[in-house]
């Protein structure tokens, strides 16, 4: 088979525990909005990929791509009105004080300065996460990740607080109480030895953690506890941004506070490989005279011209309001499902991000990320990408480039229903 | 004036300390082969920018770029041919040990990724690099810069050797002995802190710290010592590699050695955010191993597309032996200068990367960083664009696009005579 060929190739190219997505990878070869079809012209209905934010291959982003690909592209060193075009524009969609910006080329790169800013603006090192999170993938950001200590041992500045969890514990979840007192022990944590604060990061979705539900107000105790401590609060907006939840704009917006910094990753850019890092002017003026930080070719005109087409589109089609409209048709039809299927311990998400996660047993609340593996397997093969996450690997993550439609929604839940009804019994 | 204003905007957006060129920055608004224009029309010969390693814009990679960002662009966790026909094609140019590849976004993150396989493959932490050097701007890879000691203060695995210096100390190249003796002392002071040692990193033209003129096995000593510690060899080729020395494709063939882990940066797509890590199957297996390493979009089809297209144009234009021939041809027009100018200390390079150390007096070797800013400047204002480096930034930096010409270089050297002429006598 000729994808057992490229699977092999890739082994020897690129090393055999390159990850792939499912038993049967997909080779794909071609996308148009949120379909992608794959080399023998099978078409997919895509409700996973977030970074191809506006659609797959946007034809008014490609334009500005190949325009000014044809006419300029270079480093910052040179003045441009590109990068302040944009970023004029991109902080406008925030609160008054976040009106600066640093663009690089990935979110990794965003969230590796965040991390910098917090310590340039407060002298200390300490930096609080969730224990299911993720946040990218250099040296100092995978230090966030639980998933494998690294070589020469865990950094000692890094505090991990538990991820809420809104379907096992929901009792913990009424006010943010017990979330501000794990905050409140990580910072006393860091302070005894020594260490003290910077900041927290979070992403205000709680996106890799499962997208629990949070009631409004939940991160307002440990939001607190942080900044009676000098720290920082850091939005990670690479999932929840560019109004991905309907709601609002950003995700922080969505939960309710004004964090100090914020990052975004690459729907930014459609895919194009563009990030930033948005502050207010007296932090990224601490952070600058801290470290003598240049980005080659962040904020290059290419990157910018992308960016902006990325924001003329989400306004020109009413992306937003399509989230949410087509958020909240999705969620209508998947709670239905619940009943049919003993699998389903809950329904939740927000705006174009969405899923159910996953049981063995209701009552017990068993977590089964063998049957959510099972599902992104089954629904692959009828032809919707979607993918699992949280904090159990246990929750079906719907998460579609944003023109996704309410024929879209009833065409995933439709083929959902019958691949639950497959393996809703099943136990691996 | 327009350029005033877009400074101050950009200082309001971006941060007073955002860098920018010259003490009048250029205002870039097109590029075209080795010419950049600005705002006004106005014509530059392109002598530094090594990014747009095949041209500004050049057309068959502008193509290739919006043919497949048409088409398609996603993440590696499908199956493409783009990134495993790239990565034969880019292996192939090495040594036959370094089969295999990480497509990531930047140099920066590729060096990130390169200190952590060395850990992985040694267990060790330590890492030894030169004291005048610049890898990339991520938090672990920044810590190989002198410039600042970072928030927390300077990490402890890191050891800094003094960077050769062929003008000052001549006696001390001879066969690389002094290096080697430096490294075998940073070796031991790890060893002594209980840290040990996980490999060297190298520009092997040793670029930033003003490209010294090294004999043939200079490096010898040094990868010897580092070898017997069980220490790996990584070669940062961000800026030799791709041909730009005229005698050979990557700057470690060049210097004469094989290193285990290969890093290059954004002339791989002449400017679009793509970079990679090359290295041996046993070492990319283990750092697989020890950390889950995944870069969203490093390696994405567009990103492939552009880069194979780089490589077509270097071949199809032969512009390796073009840096061979115009590198030769301009430092023969360069080396004549020194008789005329006091300030040249000494005329030096290798293909398209070449320079003059400039110095307030020859006895003292006095170097007159002043002079290579004013020079910089001067030459700006006569529509050509180069900067300075090295141990003392007082190294003409002249790094054009690869398609450089002889006719171009007629010009450069002509422009550099008039303005050394001018400055030659000024001592600031």
């Amino acid at each position: 088979m000729a994808e057992e060929a490229l699977v092999s190739r890739r082994s020897r190219l690129l090393g055999a525990k390159s990850q792939l997505f499912y038993d049967e990878p997909v080779h794909l070869v071609r996308g148009e909005g949120v379909w992608l079809y794959d080399a023998d012209g099978r078409k997919y209905l895509d409700a996973y990929n977030n970074v191809a934010h506006v659609g797959h291959c946007h034809p008014h982003v490609v334009e500005a791509l190949c325009r000014q690909a044809s006419l300029l592209n270079t480093h910052t060193r040179y003045l441009h009105t590109a990068i302040l075009d944009y970023v004029e524009r991109l902080t406008a969609t925030f609160d008054a004080s976040l009106s600066t910006a640093i663009l690089t080329c990935t979110g990794s790169e965003a969230n590796d300065i965040a991390l910098r800013m917090a310590q340039a603006a407060t002298g200390r090192m300490g930096i609080i996460a969730t224990d299911a999170t993720y946040h990218g993938n250099t040296t100092a950001v995978s230090q966030l990740s639980t998933r494998m200590p690294p070589v020469g041992g865990r950094a000692r500045h890094v505090r991990l607080v538990p991820a809420p969890d809104s379907f096992r514990h929901p009792d913990a979840m009424a006010n943010g109480k017990a979330f501000g007192d794990a905050v409140r022990e990580a910072i006393a944590s860091l302070e005894q030895d020594g260490i003290g604060l910077s900041g927290i990061i979070l992403c205000p979705l709680l996106a890799n953690e499962g997208f629990p539900t949070l009631p409004s107000g939940f991160f307002d105790d440990a939001m607190r506890a942080v900044r009676d401590a000098g720290g920082l609060v850091i939005a990670d907006e690479v999932q929840p941004g560019f109004g991905r939840t309907g709601s609002h704009f950003w995700g922080h917006q969505r939960a309710g506070f004004v964090p100090d910094i914020v990052t975004m990753g690459k729907p930014m850019g459609n895919g194009h490989p563009v990030a930033a890092v948005v502050t207010t002017r007296d932090i990224l003026a601490t952070f600058r005279n801290a470290f003598r930080y240049f980005n080659t070719f962040g904020g290059n005109p290419v990157s910018c011209a992308v960016a902006n087409a990325v924001l003329d589109v989400i306004e020109q089609e009413n992306l937003v309001a399509n989230a949410r409209d087509v958020g909240a048709y999705a969620l209508g039809l998947l709670r239905p499902l619940a009943e049919r299927h003993e699998c389903i311990g809950e329904v939740r998400g927000a705006g174009l991000f969405f899923g159910a996660e996953l049981v063995h047993d209701r009552k017990t609340r068993e977590p089964a990320p063998d049957i959510a593996e099972q599902v992104a397997n089954r629904m692959r093969h009828r032809g919707v990408l979607m993918g699992k996450t949280g904090i159990h690997g246990n929750v079906l993550k719907i998460r579609p480039p944003m023109p996704f439609s309410r024929d879209n929604a009833d065409f995933l839940i439709g083929v959902l229903d019958e691949v639950l009804g497959e393996v809703g019994g099943v136990k691996a």
